[in-house]
């Protein structure tokens, strides 16, 4: 769908969001399924409300397949909130937590975490990010209270794929901020499943956590309440008003995925987006450079310089000119790498991506003297 | 302005929305400012966002004539995140904080509070809560780290007028969150006034915290980053993503209140609006009865009975169906206090008003026997 005076809008997040959940927004701004009143403006312990939310906690349920051991919660604060979170609430009596630092999010993670609980990393990080180092190599821990990691860096665009990392037996703890339902997710072995909204799912304001339920009650005195998955939980996420709108967003995005055909169709559509970019670049003859591993290229974030591996200045931005020039916006590189990122986000069509794809392979013609 | 299908809707928080302000939103739902994406879609460190939150907070510096030693910062976590915010970021070298409770929303910080911070109450709160004991038979403390107060207990509708409770040199911390910019505002004394944005200020989600400078700096070492002041005001309060929407939202009221004429403006139509209903209630001969001491009656929110000063359900419900028969929606008041609750918040209009007081003194006439 193509409205009028809209961008293609490549941003790592917050995020383009499909026309068609914008579009209900809008219908719907002034009056909420005709209660006379914006979704904004309704009590969060409404009835009315009370249904919205609890069909959002069943869509995520239905469209990831949720196993029932796992309880589906609304939090504030961010990622970065869950930083903090994850090991004030899952501690226990445990000494310490495994660390798989493969970028500048779990990085961040795991720097936070160090308040609450030893911090170990199961290999030293090395710079510039653009691997999962050799499983075999990894020095784990079967007395961590938990082993955490980002399923995809969106700085980097690094993610674990086709699978998570191996559990060592403990709960994996994973940061699905940026590939939050964008391909088919598989509970076994993890503990807490977490991540913003405003990626793939919808609005910034509203993190989504999803906890086994035998890791609950174990949350360390001084938690915050606001942070507490026990709380949450026995206040099916009413603990204190939730970001009320978020949860709208987000539920009318998780319509939209189900319309779609689920994440399997979902995947496979991503697949071909990130194909095509991918595909163009590896057939540059480097002119296009991607520094990722092969086997963990991301499919929602993908990182690439132009003329090199270090990249030209002058040629980037004359990408990123002509970009704007064909209705494409934010598309630079995150400040700490440079360079371009395509975030090819759910709400990316095919026919975006297509563009794109259009105008590298132009300035491939123009400017490539290999 | 009445809109097509709109309630009169006076519910408590999440609360109304100014129609000019959700016109607007719907307006520019897919093309923010001309650039061609939601602002719910555009990255949050985007030069374009940086200019709404920059304009964000001159206004409500502006409105509020905040002083130059406060800063102004957007979080995330609502107030009963600053419950805990607050002792993790002011207890410093302090032993004990100081606090007023009266009603639950400062019975819950106080509460909260104890995770972090010995806590004193500077009298013994008795339920019902009706009233703010006298002044000088508080016990207080200039050792404390701070003194607490709610400046509005919207469960009960008592509000601390017209000032300040005294500081007993302690910096004042005030929660605002039910009558944020409902009257102009003093900041004499005060070390922190926060509130969430839910009730008259936009919609949840969005935490507004104002801190004086010179507190700055000493948080404890377990605070989350997500809620550490210092984190916040280095990084404009983007240290992580904000609820980008909430800020957009309430810039759009702060300028509607702008257009209103300001606090001041805004107060007198508040105390015309409230003084309709207490007017009623005080001329009803004990029909309609309001337990709250007059030198405490919040201008936010009327909370009265029907029928005597237990209140007579069967009365309640025929008033709250002829009500809902009438266009308005949500007076039931507080699971806790049962009765009525009407929340003239900031964008109830006096005419809205003037339909619950008709509605009042056509209920009396039909049922008040006395």
């Amino acid at each position: 769908m193509a409205l009028e005076g809209r961008k293609i809008n490549f941003a790592a997040g917050p995020a383009k969001l499909p026309e068609e959940v914008l579009l209900k927004m809008q219908e719907e701004q002034l009056n909420f399924n005709n209660l006379g009143v914006s979704v904004i403006e309704m009590s969060h312990r409404s009835k009315e409300f009370g249904v919205l939310l609890n069909e959002t906690i069943s869509l995520i349920r239905e469209l990831m397949n949720v196993p029932d051991n796992f309880e589906i919660l609304f939090m504030q604060g961010g990622g970065t909130g869950q930083f903090a979170a994850i090991p004030l609430n899952l501690k226990g009596s445990h000494d310490h937590a495994d660390y798989i630092v493969t970028g500048a999010w779990s990085s961040k993670a795991a720097d936070e975490a160090q308040k609450y609980i030893k911090v170990k990393k199961v290999f030293q990080p090395s710079k510039p990010y653009v691997t999962v180092p050799d499983q075999e190599k990894w020095v784990h821990d079967e007395k961590a209270a938990y082993l955490y990691y980002c399923a995809n860096e969106t700085v980097h665009g690094i993610e674990f794929t086709p699978t998570a990392p191996e559990s060592h037996n403990v709960p994996l703890v994973a940061d699905v901020s940026s590939n939050f339902m964008a391909r088919p997710f598989d509970f076994k072995d993890h503990g807490v499943v977490f991540g913003g909204a405003q990626k793939n799912l919808g609005a910034a304001g509203l993190t989504i956590v999803i906890v086994r339920k035998d890791l609950i009650g174990k949350e360390q005195g001084i938690t915050p309440s606001v942070f507490s998955y026990k709380e949450m939980i026995a206040n099916n996420s009413l603990y204190n008003t939730p970001p009320t709108g978020g949860i709208y967003t987000t539920n009318l995005v998780l319509k939209w995925i189900k319309a779609k055909g689920g994440l399997q169709a979902i995947y496979e559509l991503n697949l071909k987006k990130s194909g095509l970019i991918y595909g163009i670049i590896d057939n540059s003859n480097g002119f296009y450079h991607c520094a990722v591993d092969k086997r963990y290229r991301s499919i929602m974030n993908v990182c690439f310089r132009i003329g090199g591996p270090s990249g030209n200045d002058e040629l980037e931005e004359k990408f990123l000119k002509g970009a704007i020039e064909r209705n494409m916006i934010s598309l630079k590189g995150h400040r700490s790498v440079g360079g371009i990122r395509a975030s090819l986000y759910n709400a990316i069509t095919l026919e975006e991506t297509q563009v794109l794809a259009t105008w590298m392979n132009e300035f491939e013609k123009q400017h490539n003297t290999n």
